[in-house]
């Protein structure tokens, strides 16, 4: 059991009994009244619950970035820009390194956007259901969160997106595409649409692209509040790593780059990061194989009496279930089959979410949740 | 060059000439306003600009740890909690892992104690000059900096300090012991008054630690507003792998567990964490030849005409020049030498910081310095 939800203390702290507890003293209401981001996690032989990749690093890469590492002094700081590492991450997309700016993961880079346009107040758009990061960040910041709910179809409301944006008080909006938790897209020519509506940045998180093929990055350049970030945790298969990027507009870029915490990626991430990204038929090979897996899975939940899947452009399917779903998800446990509870997240309260693994983990899934529900 | 000083952009941006810049569209005015934290580093052979140690992880302990990552499967997600590593740590202080969170570096961690406490228009108390850091978080925070300068033997102004930490709008103190640029250092009592006097939390960053020997962690079981941080930067000897650590009263870890990003630290990081902890004897053992070393620096710049050093009690020396700084500094790096050029800082117009090195750094620095004095 990797955590459980964290409660708000508000108890008398530990320590000296006569002073008042410093919490309620210096954190911000807003802190303390959040949950924070929490994950219930046993030990399970099959794990689909993260969006990871079923694959490692091939052990020739990982031989050949260790190597490197062993040679480099580890006592020294990283380079203050890791200038190779966004070049060669510029090369990938035809893109400059002054376009590109790399992360402990898309979240750290997300966060930093967050700090870079977000003041107490500033109003921040969010579709519902998406990623509970970026609710939490923007809580921190004192946003006021513009909540913008999917369609019953689970596709974006881009009308509604669009009118949310406009709003003068509007200094972020943030598109996940394809959409943790639901696998749906938004398109080129809508995330245009809300970019000219808003006076505020568009983030389309592009975490799960290698899965869906559909990308906004071609708008950075015609539409300078346009970023992207993109990650090498999931169809990149490095999610230990914890690599991310972002590419925007250069001047955007460059303040970013003032909140970004200097030298945040260590040395034998940027080795990796720097290594994996060339590798193209790799990750279009594995991410071929998911998506011809997540077909599987998806006709064989469509045949399953009690559970409606929806379509889905990432690893993962996002399905509704008769009975309740904390019933099934420990009853997957049991069974020694992980996935993902999303029945608290808005619109969802009969979802689950389980990540397309490898063909046996997929069938040892199926095979799990026939027997829950008793097919 | 690794970087050079970069300045904020107000004309249009690149792209469609026909779009307003989208930066002063959404970017904050406080982010818009700063220069970012930057570093000119040109190449030299002699490196004693960052405070780094001047010793490699031992490689046996490198082919230890990268043996472990090759075990470990790199496509998978750090563990939600890094348990054994916030152990081992605690461990070392006598304390139980639900009093440590573990950052990319201890900036990190700093960063989210900024976003735990400090909303808009808040107080933060901070010595000048101190490390640089402090106040660009709280710019992007659009907190109100009190500014307490040192004295003008660049001790703490303790009474100044206690004076403004007790205002009740203050949120946060920022104490660097032993402090950067100057080695000055903070007595436990000191931090304790400090500490009494405010409402807020007092940070302790204990950065340099190993060198000076006075840490205030012991506070944090009778001042629940003490939180101490750690780094593996320094007389650790791993800033190559992002490593920093916070101390705190459980109930308030907590709070600032919610506001860090989750699975933040890499696995390979973790594993050196967790191997490097407990090598208290080597650590130790470096910190005795640099501390040492510190001394015979100390006296030989004592010795210099035009040169006035400043006890310290960190892992650099901080200098005063009767000749300008820029020079001096301009004309060390053609002699091979970096070090550095401290005097933008408050009070330190005529100010050089110079690392501690191996003892043959330390002579090239030595005679490099000598011979551009014409001494």
């Amino acid at each position: 059991m990797a955590s459980s939800r964290r409660d708000t203390t508000d108890g008398p702290a530990s320590g000296d009994p006569t002073t008042t507890n410093p919490i309620t003293r210096a954190v911000k209401s807003a802190v303390r009244s959040m949950s924070g981001y929490s994950l219930v996690q046993p030990d399970c032989p099959v794990k689909l619950n993260q969006n990871e990749c079923p694959f490692d690093v091939p052990e020739d890469l990982k031989r050949e970035i260790v190597d490197e590492a062993l040679g480099a002094n580890w006592g020294r700081y990283p380079g203050f820009v890791p200038g190779e590492v966004k070049e060669a991450i510029g090369r990938r997309h035809g893109l400059g390194p002054e376009h590109i700016l790399i992360g402990n993961g898309s979240n750290e880079l997300i966060q930093s956007i967050f700090q870079t346009t977000v003041d107490q107040g500033d109003g921040v758009v969010l579709p519902a259901p998406t990623f509970s990061l970026y609710a939490l960040m923007g809580r921190i910041a004192g946003a006021d969160i513009r909540t913008v709910h999917l369609r019953r179809d689970l596709s974006f409301d881009v009308d509604r997106l669009v009118e949310e944006s406009a709003h003068p008080d509007v200094r972020l909006v943030v598109l996940c595409s394809p959409n943790n938790p639901t696998g749906s897209m938004v398109s080129v020519q809508d995330t245009a649409r809300i970019a000219e509506a808003t006076e505020g940045l568009v983030v389309v998180d592009e975490a799960y692209y290698e899965f869906g093929g559909v990308s906004s990055l071609e708008l950075i350049t015609t539409h300078p509040n346009v970023v992207v970030t993109r990650t090498f945790s999931k169809a990149l298969g490095a999610a230990g790593l914890r690599l991310g990027y972002l590419a925007a507009d250069p001047a955007l870029a460059r303040e970013i780059e003032k909140v970004k915490l200097p030298y945040n990626v260590n040395i034998v991430s940027l080795i990796t990061a720097r290594k994996l990204i060339g590798r193209e038929a790799l990750i279009e090979e594995r991410a071929t194989l998911i998506r011809s897996e997540r077909k599987r899975v998806y006709e064989a939940l469509r045949n399953l009496a009690g559970i409606r899947p929806y379509p889905s452009h990432a690893n993962f399917i996002l399905f509704e279930t008769e009975r309740p779903v904390s019933e099934i998800f420990h009853e997957l446990i049991e069974r020694g089959v992980l996935i993902r509870d999303v029945s608290r997240y808005p619109m969802l309260e009969r979802g689950m979410r389980v990540t397309i693994g490898l063909p046996e983990e997929n069938d040892a899934f199926l095979d799990a949740l026939r027997a829950v529900l008793g097919d």
